[in-house]
């Protein structure tokens, strides 16, 4: 995937169906927007959590499924050509003398904007980790891993498995003819398929698979990068050391703000604060919508979100054509029109999923 | 139509999409809604206006058409079985000590709720009417009209039409065999269907209709209830008085805010202004959402109006249910179920439009 330098009327960050909306709702004031998404499709959760799943609380849309949702929104985004980039989280954003504000993505990429709306849902989709000390340096070595990339990369290997539901199971039946494996969980059931559990129990009892239950991870050692040891714990407070390569730790799926967290917007419980009526956040230029955004009385559905996004689409518009008037017509009078300079100035660009 | 008396949880004023969307906000908290509309049909505006004109900024519509909207949104209220008093007014508005809030409308009905939800866009539709001194009295007593009823009700009399568009035309032709017609209009080209236009003209030139074109109305003459003649004016100034019966104005339909403006509400710029993000009114128990509620920032979108009914509702809950925790679920989650006693402690009623 190649990186872009690319430079936009708005940076939406997030394609989630608020910021799919974001995107409507500028291109009707006639702005451009680029949308980044840490997934490799747009969506957000409708997609990646529960496609089929039917809502029905978007306003006429008696019952709708998510993917469906999603088709639409982006149906109805597409005149005005947004630029997706998606596969890459944002994570710097700084704020240029004129105003002008430069987001950098994962991969690299440029985004030059006038104006940034955060449309990040609960945030990018990240593994829960555990509550270890000297964490970040194992995770940066790759001792510590939440996901398995290559199998082969754990041939011969003492690996560590914490977990009780499929993922922690699968792997173990999956790593254990070529790896040591040794399986925690502080239960002695796992919530994994019943036909996995059994096979689960009956390599453990073979021998194949060290079970530690009921034990929890403890701590981490080594030299902060290269493992040597995890330490276990029972609930009663015993301990024990399982020398091990690998930790491979398998709690679920979280979402978390992620970089956003650091750039200096307030905070309130975890979520962006922000203006009622225009969604401004305290950094000027930058405007937050949907579920990641909160104000007094805020309630987390979808159809909030839109309704901010028509809000932060108006407070941009003096952002990014400024003194010039915003005469408000309906869209039943104008119709849908495509934003004058329509692409994108753009340069060395793989738009697209990864 | 027989009035009706009904208790409810909620009633809503107006039946436009704002107004369905709010009984469908309403019913996924459990609350039940009367809704009362001015017009025959549910659809305010939607119907009424412009049903066949594509919307474009309906969140996941990439375009609908206003009938549609309306038929979609009733069909997603309708699992909450909305009672819709229609074709009538909500003329009075009274809080009981304990809360209760009763409506009475133009029919005779009384509608008692919990909390009242004015979705009444830009008002009912009413007449434009001429700016003249003591215009009330002679409108009781019938002297002054904008509709015409029955035809055979001005049989001999003498009739002023005043007026440039189709009904002024019209009405002019339909009368000038029984009643003797003075058609006024302040220019000599009439904006009407030509043919009726050219035929107007043709009955002038035969002495069946007296045309005093170019004059404006400028006064009325009578003891205040029975009129006796109508004083015209050009716009040099130029005076002449028309013995006349009546006086039939074709200006147009606007809206109002009507009976609603007396209420004690607080009014910003003719609308009712509310608190942001719960929509409530400065009267306990009222909340204002869509077109009609105005609060700093306000966009005037039906989008913004859908977030408005959510909002509301879940302000209005605690009014219904004192106590009882709002466990807020999502509908993905919850499904759609409805109210638990849904059926109305209705007597008396009838349903439906007139």
């Amino acid at each position: 995937m190649m990186a872009a330098t690319v430079e936009t009327d708005v940076a939406v960050i997030g394609a989630g169906p608020v910021g799919l909306f974001a995107v409507f709702e500028c291109g009707m004031l006639k702005m451009r927007c680029v949308v980044v998404d840490a997934l490799d499709a747009i969506g957000g959760q409708c997609t990646a959590l529960y496609p089929e799943k039917p809502i029905y609380d978007i306003p006429a849309h008696p019952a709708i499924d998510a993917a469906a949702l999603i088709e639409r929104l982006a149906r109805q985004a597409a005149p005005f050509t947004p630029l997706y980039l998606l596969g890459r989280r944002v994570v710097r954003l700084s704020t240029g003398k004129d105003g002008t504000i430069t987001l950098g993505t994962s991969q690299g990429d440029t985004v030059q904007a006038r104006a940034v709306v955060v449309a990040a849902g609960a945030g990018a989709f990240g593994p829960n980790r555990p509550p270890l000390a000297d964490l970040a340096g194992y995770e940066a070595s790759g001792a510590v891993r939440y996901m398995v990339a290559r199998r082969d990369e754990f041939a011969g290997k003492r690996v560590v498995i914490a977990g009780g539901g499929d993922s922690a199971v699968d792997w173990a039946l999956s790593l254990k003819g070529i790896a040591d494996i040794t399986m925690v969980h502080r239960r002695p059931k796992f919530r994994a398929a019943p036909e996995n559990a059994a096979r689960l129990d009956e390599a453990a009892a073979r021998g194949e698979i060290a079970m530690a239950v009921p034990y929890q991870l403890h701590g981490l050692e080594g030299d902060g990068s290269r493992l040597s040891g995890v330490v276990l714990a029972t609930l009663k407070g015993e301990m024990r050391s399982v020398p091990a390569d690998h930790l491979l730790a398998f709690f679920g799926l979280s979402m978390e703000l992620g970089p956003i967290a650091q750039w200096g917007l307030d905070l309130d419980q975890s979520r962006v604060a922000v203006e009622p009526a225009t969604c401004r956040t305290n950094i000027p230029g930058v405007f937050a919508i949907g579920d990641v955004a909160r104000y007094p009385g805020k309630l987390k559905l979808i159809l909030q979100g839109f309704s901010e996004a028509a809000m932060a689409a108006h407070a941009i518009h003096p952002l990014v054509f400024p003194g010039e008037a915003l005469h408000f017509e309906y869209s039943t009078t104008k119709g849908v029109q495509m934003p004058g300079g329509a692409a994108h100035a753009a340069a060395g660009m793989a738009a697209g999923g990864g």
